[in-house]
């Protein structure tokens, strides 16, 4: 990525997808090998007018020295600051930016996948609640790598990858527009209209048929979609994904039945996770088959009571710029804005109503997959179980 | 550096300088650019038995994007969670790792001096504190990089830059030797000897002369001489440097008076210091001259009411190996440890005995500079201002 575009890039995550204010610190998290990124973010929020900006990097080859050489019961270990800064972020009403993709694929490969699948970093448990705290503009946005280029193109020769990734993340992020936040404001006014509508319909559940998949998904009475446009407690309007091309809202936990296909692959700490076929029943996770790394993701759903079940279920239309592009980009804030997804673990309590907060899915985990495609209708289900077509080959049909 | 080389520096760090006990959390601080060294530490600390490696990456770039673009008012600001974490390290007895070396020597180059004096970080005010309670148990090492390497040895093909720079640490940490860890034994036992027999003569004031220098630094009644070789309120025996070659206490703050010239460059937030001349009357600095980079010292100075004062005097004979090696490191670990030096700023608590901890200087900063050299003797002056050799060309003459 060229300087010039870099500079967009980081203009686009300050100025808009966290939209930092004079005056506030900016948390940024990045992994080794994001240095470039990170610093043009940095110099942005500068330029912004930020009191400080934090960029803390995650080293993913001292995690494999780790997860080589530690005593096993400790590799759930957190030490006591990791979080209490992130609730600091979150009382001092900070920016914060994170950056996406896999910096170095390799690093953790040919791992004990059940170790692996016990060390949750860099994510942290507090997470959950500083997100629905509200109390923090932040932001996700992908930071390009030689590594990550070749891991994702590697029919290309290291130049041309990197080249190809660029181009790519540049379209997707509407760097190529001339105004790329008027874009990415209407896109998302259309999403937001999207999830007026679903939430006017109050299904009471969804129901995903395609290849390999046959799920129903159980919606609480006050289920809330909500598109990725966020406002703080303090009113700061921030896109927590960019891309971002997403509707979503919280499942009820324990009203999940069936079988789902994941369709595309899933990078979990650092490991790929594909094939992934994932059966529920009343809600509970009671089979995970996957080609390659099943073990790791069955390692994060026996984490607590509620890693089993979901959080989050979102739909996405084939209107968005990273679907056609059929790709996979190993990176979850990409590849989950090209289809449909569910998540395990964690709900956003922003994605239920006050009656429902109780019911909301609690967990240390979120993990988001991939189940939609234009293969996979979505239908709406009311309570007397009528059918109304929701997404049908991309496209909305309500 | 190979990676032998390198594992045995790593064991080194880990085993005999900060001493890892088992179940232990080690802290490790670097620079972007000492990943390889940070890697192998946590490595063999978690070989060790440690409980949780936590690496934090400091980033010269983004210090450089700070001082370029911040509103110079807010270039003192650190966030509340950098000291409270190293608290917590202290509190919760953890083990410590700092990495030495400009990492990248160009960084903060080009950039207004008296904004780079304002922004002390990765240093924290919490330091001292921690230091002085003596909860952790702590080492700095060299951590060689190939700019490091490059700038040390601007004459040398970059390939001969970096094995020269290797083979360098590689004596000086005596990583030669069969037995590291036994020659490092025995030169701290001739350096706890020192100082003790420093503490038995109680010289009132230390009169430093050579070329350009005539400095009179006043001792407390109890000034109390140590070597590098630490204990921690748990007795965990630890090497706070690696090398170390000096023997070090408290000035009285308020009675140094003359004039120094320092025999090597100083290394400042990024900035080299180079021909610099201090003045200083009843204790306080009244002067601050140099070839370059005379502004960030006296950024320095300005900070609080301590920092114009002294907090150590340190002597260093011509038995070590660095003073041989005729090289500027540009690394205030390996460049004190060439020569006698003082330090402006914080005294460590344990530098004096109990009645005088009231008058022991305070501040925010240490700054080291060398001002030792064959050129330059030492001599202890009693009350009475009767005269004893200390050092001569060299040698200890007590």
């Amino acid at each position: 990525m060229d300087d010039a575009t870099l500079d967009r890039l980081a203009e686009l995550a300050v100025r808009f997808g966290s939209n930092v204010q004079p005056g506030q610190i900016v948390a940024v998290g990045a992994e080794i090998g994001k240095e470039r990124v990170a610093r043009a973010i940095a110099g942005a929020a500068y330029a912004a007018g930020a009191k400080f900006v934090d960029v803390s990097y995650f080293d993913l080859r001292v995690k494999r020295a780790r997860i080589e050489r530690s005593d096993p019961s400790m590799l759930d270990f957190v030490p006591s600051w990791y979080g209490e800064r992130l609730l600091a972020l979150g009382d001092q009403r900070c920016a914060r930016v994170g950056l996406s993709g896999p910096a170095d694929p390799d690093a953790l490969e040919g791992l004990d996948p059940e170790r692996v699948g016990k060390d949750l970093l860099p994510g942290l448990r507090e997470t959950g609640k500083v997100v629905n705290d509200a109390t923090t503009n932040w932001t996700i946005v992908p930071a390009i790598t030689q590594a990550w280029a070749e891991f994702v193109h590697p029919d290309l020769e290291p130049d041309a990858a990197y080249a190809r990734l660029s181009e790519q993340l540049t379209h997707i992020l509407r760097l190529d527009e001339e105004d790329p936040v008027a874009v990415w404001s209407e896109r998302f006014d259309l999403l937001v209209d999207v999830a007026a509508r679903l939430n006017e319909r109050r299904f009471d559940t969804l129901h995903f048929e395609g290849p390999g998949t046959d799920l129903k998904v159980g919606l609480l009475p006050t289920t809330t979609f909500l598109s990725a446009r966020f406002e703080t407690v303090d009113g700061i309007v921030h896109m927590p994904n960019l891309p971002s091309e997403e509707v979503f809202g919280a499942p009820d936990p324990q009203r999940t039945d069936g079988v789902v296909r994941a369709t595309k692959p899933l990078v979990l700490a650092g490991t790929i996770i594909r094939g992934l076929e994932v059966e529920f029943r009343a809600g509970q996770v009671v089979r995970v088959d996957a080609e390659t790394g099943a073990e790791v993701l069955r390692g994060y759903i026996a984490k607590d009571a509620g890693s089993g079940r979901l959080g989050e279920v979102a739909l996405v239309d084939g209107q968005g710029r990273i679907g056609p592009l059929d790709t996979v980009f190993f990176d979850t804030l990409l590849d989950e804005n090209a289809a449909s997804h569910i998540a395990l673990g964690n709900a956003y309590s922003f994605t239920a109503g006050e009656e429902d907060q109780a019911k909301l899915n609690q967990s240390a985990i979120h993990v988001d997959f991939m189940i939609g495609s234009p293969e996979v209708s979505v239908t709406g289900l009311d309570a007397a179980g009528e059918r109304t077509p929701v997404l049908v080959r991309g496209d909305w049909q309500i």
